[in-house]
C-alpha cells in the first residue's frame, strides 16, 4: 500500500516490494510436507523410516545407513568431496544433503533415480552403496533385527508388511518431512524485514545475473537438467579430475542415459542450505562458496563476478540456510536382535 | 526391619534384603558425575567436547569420528564385531560402549591408555584412529574449521587454549558426563521393586556363580586385569580367529606391556548396558547375551549353566541397560569453516 509524502522509507519499502514481486514469480516457499498426494506420513511410518535411515546393520559391511552420508552433523551431508560406500570405497560423486529433496524432480546428479522412494529401495541393491545381493537377504535381515512389528504397525493390513518396498516407503515417508524452512520463506511470505540489506542485494543480483534462471522454485534449483559447463569445461575452472568410474571426466546424466544429448547434463543442485554444506559441485571439487559463486558465473553465464557481487550472493544465499530439523538431529536407539 | 508375625511378603522383603546386602558389598550406583577431582566440566567444555566427539573432518580420511565407533543409535558402540578407523580398515577388537567407561581403571582392552582424555589424545595419532601425522596438524585443521573461538571460551586464560591436549581434555569432560543409571542403581539405593523377580533371581545366581569376583564395582566390571580363558583356551568356546595385527590370537595386555604374564590378560568388561551392546567379548566373536554369559561362566569358573540360571542371570544383565543420554543422541551442528 503506497502512502504518498513519506521519504525513503517508503521508496525502500517500494523497492522490497519489487523485489518480492520478482522473487515471487520465481520462487516459492517451502510447503508444510512434501507427503505424496496418494501417502499419508502416519506417524509410524516416520518413525520406522527414521530408525531404518540410522539402521547400518543391513549394508553389506554393518558399517553404512543413510545418515553416513547424510549426516545430522552436516546439516545431511557428510562434508565430504566424495562420499564412501561399503568397505570404505570412495565413490565418484558428492552427496547432497537430505533435507527438501523429496521436492526434487528426481534424485542422483544424473535423474536416474524418479523419488525418494526409488532412491532408498535401490541403494540396497547397490554395489556401492548398502551392497545387498537380494531383496530376500534384505528383508531376512530385517526380521532378524526385530523390524517385523515396526513394518507391521507401519503398513497394517498390507499382505507383506516388511518388504522391500516398504522400505523405501519408509524412508522416503520420513525423508518427506525433511524440510527447512528459512529466512527466504519468510521473505517470500512478504516479511521484507528477514532478509538483510545486503541478502536483499545479493537476491537481486542472483536474479539480474541469471542465477534464477535454473536455480528456482520451491527447492531454488532441482526442477530441470543443464549442461554444466557451458562457456567451457566445467575441470578447468573447477579442477576437477578423471574418475575411473566414468572413463574420464563425469559426463552427468549421460552415464545414466547413453545419450550423447545428455552429455554433461546434470541435475540443476537445489541450493538451499547451500551455505551449510560444503564443498561444493558434484564431486566437491571447490571448497569454498564464493569460489563457487564465482565459478558458476563464469562457467554458466559468462560473467566475471566481482568480490562485491560475490558477497551480496553469498549473503542471499546464507538466507536460504534453516535449522536442521530437531527430530532429524534426534538419533533413534535401534532394536537389539532378539536372541 | 523384621517384623514378627507377618508370612511371605516378609520373608521376601527379608530375602531382598539380603540380597541387597549382599549387592551392596559388590556393587555401587553411578555417582552423578566423573569430573576429575581438579577438573570441572563447565558447561563449555562439555558442549565443545560433544561437538569434537561428532567431528568427522579431524580425521585424515574426513570420514571417522568418536561416533563412528560409539553411535547413538547402538548404546554407544556399533553393533559391529570388530570396528573400523580410517580407510575402511577393520581394527582387531571390538568397540566397547563410551557410557560409564570414564569410570574404569583404564580404557582398552589392554589398559593402555589411563584415562579417557588420554585415550581421546592419543587416537588423534594413530594410525588405526585418525591417522594424523602430528599434533601440529590436529591444530591447524581446528583452526580452519573455526574452533578457536570454542577453545577460547571452553578453557580461557591458557596460553594455548586450542591444542590437542585441550582436544583431549574436552572430550574427556563431555565422555564423564555420559552416564546412565539404571534399574539396578534403583536397587542399590534401597528400591527393592525396581528388580523384577526373575532379574533378582539372576542377581543372586549372577554372585553365587561367581561372576561378580571380577564383575564388581560401580561399573560391574573394569577394574581389573584376569584371564580370558581359565579353564581353557577361550578361541575353542568363542570361535575367535587369530589376528594378522598380533601374529595370532589376541592375547591383551601382553601387546601392549610385552610381559609374558600379561599373556591373555584383558582388562575385564564393564557390564553396564551389556544387553544393548551386541556382538560380545573382545573380538565381538559371540553374537548373544545368553551364549556370552554360558561361555564365560564355562571359560572362568569351569561351571555349566543350565537354560533357567542363563535366563535369570540376562534378566539381571538386562537391569544395567540405562537410557541412551538425551544429550547424546541429539548430535551437534558442527560449524562451517569459515572462507
Amino acid at each position: 500500500m503506497a502512502v504518498v509524502g513519506w521519504a525513503w522509507p517508503l521508496a525502500a519499502a517500494d523497492g522490497d516490494q519489487a523485489l518480492l514481486d520478482k522473487a515471487k514469480a520465481l520462487f516459492k516457499p517451502l510447503p508444510e510436507s512434501s507427503a505424496l498426494e496418494n501417502t499419508s506420513l502416519t506417524p509410524e511410518r516416520v518413525a520406522l523410516g527414521k530408525a531404518l535411515f540410522f539402521e547400518t546393520r543391513v549394508s553389506n559391511d554393518g558399517r553404512l545407513a543413510c545418515a553416513t552420508c547424510h549426516n545430522p552433523a552436516y546439516h545431511g551431508g557428510d562434508a565430504l568431496a566424495l562420499s564412501v560406500g561399503i568397505n570404505g570405497k570412495v565413490l565418484p560423486r558428492n552427496a547432497p544433503t537430505v533435507f527438501n529433496t523429496s521436492l526434487l524432480m528426481a534424485q542422483h546428479y544424473g535423474g536416474n533415480r524418479v523419488s525418494v522412494e526409488d532412491q532408498a529401495v535401490k541403494a540396497l541393491l547397490s554395489p556401492l552403496a548398502y551392497g545387498n545381493t537380494s531383496y530376500e537377504q534384505v528383508e531376512k535381515k530385517l526380521v532378524q533385527l526385530g523390524y517385523q512389528a515396526w513394518f507391521d504397525k507401519a503398513y497394517p493390513g498390507e499382505a507383506k508388511a516388511l518388504s522391500a518396498e516398504n522400505w523405501g516407503r519408509a524412508i522416503g515417508a520420513y525423508e518427506r518431512t525433511l524440510l527447512t524452512p528459512s529466512a527466504f520463506d519468510k521473505f517470500l511470505k512478504g516479511d521484507a524485514k528477514a532478509l538483510s540489506p545486503q541478502a536483499k542485494l545479493g537476491l537481486a543480483k542472483f536474479i539480474d545475473t541469471g542465477c534464477a534462471g535454473c536455480h528456482n522454485g520451491v527447492s531454488v534449483g532441482g526442477q530441470m537438467y543443464q549442461k554444466f559447463g557451458v562457456t567451457q569445461d566445467y575441470w578447468k575452472l573447477t579442477g576437477s579430475t578423471e574418475k575411473e568410474a566414468f572413463k574420464g571426466y563425469d559426463k552427468g546424466r549421460f552415464h545414466d542415459t547413453k545419450n550423447e544429448a545428455d552429455a554433461f547434463m546434470f541435475k540443476v543442485p537445489q541450493l538451499r542450505n547451500v551455505a551449510a554444506t560444503p564443498p561444493y559441485f558434484h564431486d566437491g571439487s571447490v571448497a569454498t562458496l564464493p569460489q563457487a559463486v564465482r565459478i558458476m558465473a563464469q562457467l554458466q553465464l559468462g560473467k566475471t563476478l566481482n568480490d562485491e557481487d560475490v558477497s551480496q550472493i553469498v549473503s542471499f544465499l546464507e538466507s536460504l540456510t534453516g535449522a536442521v530439523p530437531a527430530d532429524f538431529a534426534k538419533v533413534p536407539s535401534l532394536p537389539v536382535a532378539p536372541h
